[in-house]
């Protein structure tokens, strides 16, 4: 029984938001790039706010009638034009010069910053104007990629949203079959770990009982989920990923259900790359569930290793012997987990040496290799247990050898844990996983154990 | 019939904020300013986020338990210890000077953003947060009195909030007889025009069908109202204030009225002072009625002139006769519009001054002397008309020699009044405005009228 | 989270609600009733469904502007005109006679429904027409007071009415301090049992955490609450109601709440006299607050007795010896609660006949006297101890001696005293209450206790 | 900006009602039809309503696991042992014929109502009960087929559901794309005119700007549409389906628009069957639409004529000579349409024949042949045009020989014309439709057509 006042307050927005869309395309003066940033300069140098919003929105909507080349062409202005203002840039480097105090640095700061943050703020004022900017930054990322000309401008724009989407102003909402069907099929279309086929396949996911599914939400963008998770409810930690989405399995009743399974996180606007939600959203959804379900005793997820194959093939200091490097081609094979023998011969060598890809290996910069167990383990999770023949989809053959990992969220060690990451390096396990690579029966090389 | 899965978005943050409200002050553990810094310092320095959201809840919730001193030195602490990373910020500036390019200057930037900047940001992160920093910037704002050593705080702070109450993010909603009760409450709270005496009061002002009341909400602060608008509509221009407020006044039935009657607007955050919300209000105010209520054709005010009697008081050089500065001396008796004919003599002489206020009179730097006006004016008003015995309430005789005026809000005339106002300094007043201080009858010395 | 969809569907009937409240009495067209008669006639013999609403609209239209003596002609009309078809009517008791089958009663039953209950039913498919029909039968009691000749009418309204009001059509809302104000002024309206004196009394009785209240609604009458129940939750079971409502008496911290007492039950409908809903909504609000706050191990009232004195004015036969008669008179002096002595002797007579009242006492009959024990008693609470001294109010010294009573709803129990109750005619006691009558120290003359 | 507090009332009900539909099955406990029989008696006899609600539940829950005979068994139980009172209605009667005042036919109506009626609205008090009526409705629809033994309980059961569906409770919602999914999910598998083949197809059918769907709710079953209509908005009348559903059709701009075409209108719920809101949909669709396009002159049917083929085979006197009798036969070859000449020659057979068909062929009883031609033309609506080659879909030839009708909806004749219908039988036709029968060139013999 919540208080209804408030909760039409997005209506608005939402429907404003809808009707933009529809509008989009409309608009017939054609302009180039040019056209637009006489506007960008009319937008900043408006003492008042008379008609900003309108003329934001215009900028807006401009922006949508460019090509590819028109739209670098702004983005190259914005950086070459919309800097600091020099002069008074000047002056303030030489206060702080003369006598560097921190107020003269505060005097710095402000005279330094760039003027197309504000311009960006002012086209954040338009109706929609939040999602055509997160809109902007998609195309904006789409083309740095290997140019460090627009780096500037990138760093602008990360710094405005970084700001908007203040984890304070974000909203936790429950994705079920009874969610507007124009989220769900973004849930359908942004699902990155384990594809949904169609509204069917959708429904197995968030209407059983033993299924939770949660989104993020910013209020300027109420028809985008930003990132999303699915659970599943188990009586056990669940080794693979085919028995959880296997479209006659058995469900769980709620009162045996004691784990909570994340099995698939997905972040879906490319403008927000960058900016991290998924920590905040997994611990949010821990108390959810824990207010929801009190018998639930173990939060874990069922992970890919995405970058473990990849290390396997290029990493030409596997600490292997020969024979067991030979015996690693088979991963290249089709179907070769339907030969018993084979499995059995390379689960002796590759569970070993994912505990060691965990555990050991590391970049040349010192850092974890796998970008999923970089998220987990620097959120505080501890790599609980690795599964051998977890995923036997093409994917999860291609990229993780088939093995999937757990990493255990408990909420007493995180802290912890996430301290002795950041400041010591150290991986948080199980000694299940730490035993792998002390094991009598292991296959590794031991030179580089030590 | 919109769309209502957004409409439940923001009830989790209400409710949140609304819980957080009533578990203040039930902490038990006392700490100091001290304390804090050292919360603040882990907070910031917490390479991750993963107890961050309740370590800044934790800082939020001490800062209640402070006292006005420990609440000083907490700033104190925050300008003292949270400035700039010095060493970074040195090479920066050197950087910058080798070869000043926009890039580098992007460097100094960032290199010179104080590091409360993000300290702020962590805060916000907490449930609740948002409010409590605009609770945190009013205390704030009451200590600067006249001090200068927390501007550097406050200037961030305000640079923060300035983004984050983006126009963008702020929801427009009516506000009648059927909105909850505390938001209500805090209409009679704020209102800082014509004060509203109770609850039958407020009804008179919102519930009538020919009266509309509108306000600005953040989705992160949704239990309270940032400004509100009062609006009568009339089928003429009103020149007085009591009979719009009069309890039995007749009602305007929709289809005779023909004009909106702006007659007061209210901040309600004095944490949100200097970032300014009150020309977009006036201007969605405008489009939502025009849509509800197509007969509408004139937008205006009914505006105090709360400058008007002190700059008579104090400026020495009044284009007046001696015999006119005299008879002004009138209107220092209490109840002096009860004489008709000192009344009719104070007319002559004050309404010429009053048109000269608005077009001559300036402050020592050139400014608009009253602070309604500039506000008006600035946002492409017109002065339209001078009304003479316009309030006679204390406060209206006080502060405004009885007399009220309208600015009329012309859509069309918006933009090119609000650039001449601010380009060339020049006010738009209407032909009867301008017509006072020519008028044969007028009594205004020559001198300084050239 | 609820799911918000169908949050919007009651939106349209509250401002279809709301806008015909406004445009009533806008209507130019005077008529009287027989030409209301005359458009009834034509709504009911109507085949199909063609203008029937807007039909249906223009009789209730009309019926607001009939003056109290037209109100009763339309009524006698309904009684006189619009009874059963007489001749379908005779064939089917014919049918019947001639062999009495079930199915033949079932002709029976329709044949011999009066007509004006359809058009009850078409009357009530014009918007706002549900509660255009519970207003049209409060006034139809207000006629009726001692007279018979409208009873068939008010038997098919009821009988209407109680189909459409069953308790699967109501819903249960709680009412706080963010309940819109239209709300919240019925709430202060319709208190019955201790008035709400302002808008500051109300929130006192909403807004702290040791308070609650709840109403129930029905759909098609959103902006009206049909019934509420405030609840003051204690630590103990409170004797008096003075100290629950004092304006700055301390608060209770809900881990240290045990107790929920319903102090106040209030229906808002005179057209709905006589379809009970109280049973229905303390047993919700039993269940909500078990849920909300699972501590809660008691749930009380603090009731009135609003019989009592009445009772013993009149009975002639009191269980007394002169000496005591003579000691009651005192209960008629104002404030003889402030002399101690007197305070003391009438209470040794005043318990054991108040236990007499409830326990032995009963109607010409054979029913309970009180109205309120009627309905508690009735619902399967038991009688849990009488307070002497628990309202000094001049309501409460006036009806109730001053005495107030606890009744207990223990869930287990419920349908155990309730069959008792209407079976046997036993009423639940505690055993203090019951010793009230046996106890060494009673006055009660022995003779009728048998 | 509407009233948002009432806007929650009903996410109780609907989540209630979720609920209990993922606890059905989950009961243990196995009871025949006897047992349930006698917890109504239960339920009946309870004077009061202690724990009325649980038992409703109960015997609800208890009917979920019955199955079809034993369903049939209770239905036969609910006929035999819940009558009237005999007793009573035996007195009643008597006193009826002693002195037949209505005062006594209202006793009578009273005295005769089989307790059954009483008994479903107990049961209706349990949360969920009213659908699972519904429901229950549908299976008693399913075994009375051409049965009368159940046909008293139905009778029973119908007047109340039209009591409880009353129009006056109904909502209208529109149906858009952000529809909660299972909403959506209905309006595919109840669409009984032009089946949905998957989520894909409905999106074209309610996204599109220029399409809309408009359905019917209850408060008390909010996740079931009762009814629901398509609308599609064109620019003049359409006399085909197939380019109306096209996949890759162009869209009609909403400044274009001109018509709003209702080619779909399905009922959903069985239960509710006899039953009839399709008349009060149309109209409230016709009103939002004006009120949201006001271009909107146009208001028309697009539909199937379901009796014809089989009124073609069966009627041995259809006003043909044998050669054109000949000619039909080709009706029943595969793809006749696709030869040229044929259709040609049969164009001119058919199209007279459907004019016959619609103004002059009745059935025995006097009535209409085709239930849509009754549905709407009862409504109002005037047959504005026969199109040839209209619907080629196999059930649009197997059922109307291809051919689709356009009922046109004028509000001002909607009135007229349902008078003259149900009056004269009069049917409104335009002149296109009455000239078929009577032009130069048709084929039909004249000796019927006086």
């Amino acid at each position: 029984m919540a208080n209804a006042f408030f909760s039409d307050l997005l209506t608005t927005i939402s429907e404003r938001g809808r009707t933009l869309l529809r509008r989009a395309g409309a608009s017939d003066t054609r302009q180039d790039a040019d056209g637009m940033i006489a506007l960008c300069g009319a937008l900043l140098s408006g003492a008042g706010e008379a008609s900003g919003t309108a003329m934001a929105r215009e900028v807006l909507d401009l922006y949508q009638e460019l090509d590819a080349t028109e739209r670098r062409a702004f983005f190259e202005a914005l950086v070459r034009d919309f800097g600091p203002d020099r002069e008074k840039l000047a002056q303030a480097v030489e206060k702080w010069r003369s006598q560097p105090s921190d107020e003269d640095a505060s005097g710095l700061h402000f005279a330094s910053e760039p003027r197309r943050q504000e311009l960006i703020r002012r086209l954040n004022r338009a109706p929609g104007g939040t999602g055509d900017l997160v809109a902007m930054r998609a195309d904006l990322l789409g083309m740095m990629n290997g140019h460090t000309d627009l780096t500037a401008l990138d760093r602008d724009v990360v710094h405005l949203l970084s700001s908007w989407f203040n984890r304070g102003f974000l909203v936790l909402r429950r994705i079920d079959w009874s969610t507007p069907a124009n989220i769900l099929e973004k849930i359908i279309r942004y699902e990155a770990v384990h594809e949904i086929s169609d509204w069917d396949d959708l429904r197995r996911r968030i209407d059983p009982v033993d299924r939770r599914c949660y989104a993020f939400f910013h209020p300027a963008m109420v028809d985008e989920p930003l990132i999303f998770v699915e659970v599943a409810l188990t009586e056990t930690i669940p080794g693979a990923i085919a028995p959880l989405l296997a479209v006659d399995r058995p469900l769980v009743a709620s009162e045996r259900a004691r784990t909570a399974v994340f099995y698939s996180i997905s972040n879906t606007q490319r403008g927000l790359g960058g900016i991290s939600f998924g920590s905040f959203l997994i611990k949010q959804v821990v108390e959810e569930l824990r207010r929801e379900l009190p018998k639930l005793d173990t939060f874990v997820t069922l992970s890919p290793v995405p970058g473990f194959m990849p290390w396997l093939k290029q990493d030409k200091d596997l600490p292997l012997s020969d024979e067991d490097r030979e015996m690693l081609k088979h991963l290249d094979e089709p179907k070769w987990f339907e030969n018993a023998e084979t499995t059995a011969q390379l689960r002796s060598v590759v569970e070993p040496l994912a505990a060691y890809y965990f555990l050991k290996a590391r970049t040349s910069k010192g850092r974890l290799i796998d970008s999923v167990a970089r998220f987990h383990l620097g959120n505080g999770a501890r790599l609980e247990r690795i599964n051998w023949l977890g995923d036997l989809s093409p994917k999860g053959l291609r990229e993780s050898a088939g093995i999937m990992v757990n990493y255990l969220y408990r909420l007493d060690d995180i802290e912890k844990n996430h301290e002795a990451y950041y400041n010591q390096g150290e991986i948080a396990a199980s000694s299940a996983v730490k035993k792998l690579l002390k094991s009598e029966g292991r296959r590794l090389l031991d030179m580089r154990l030590s």
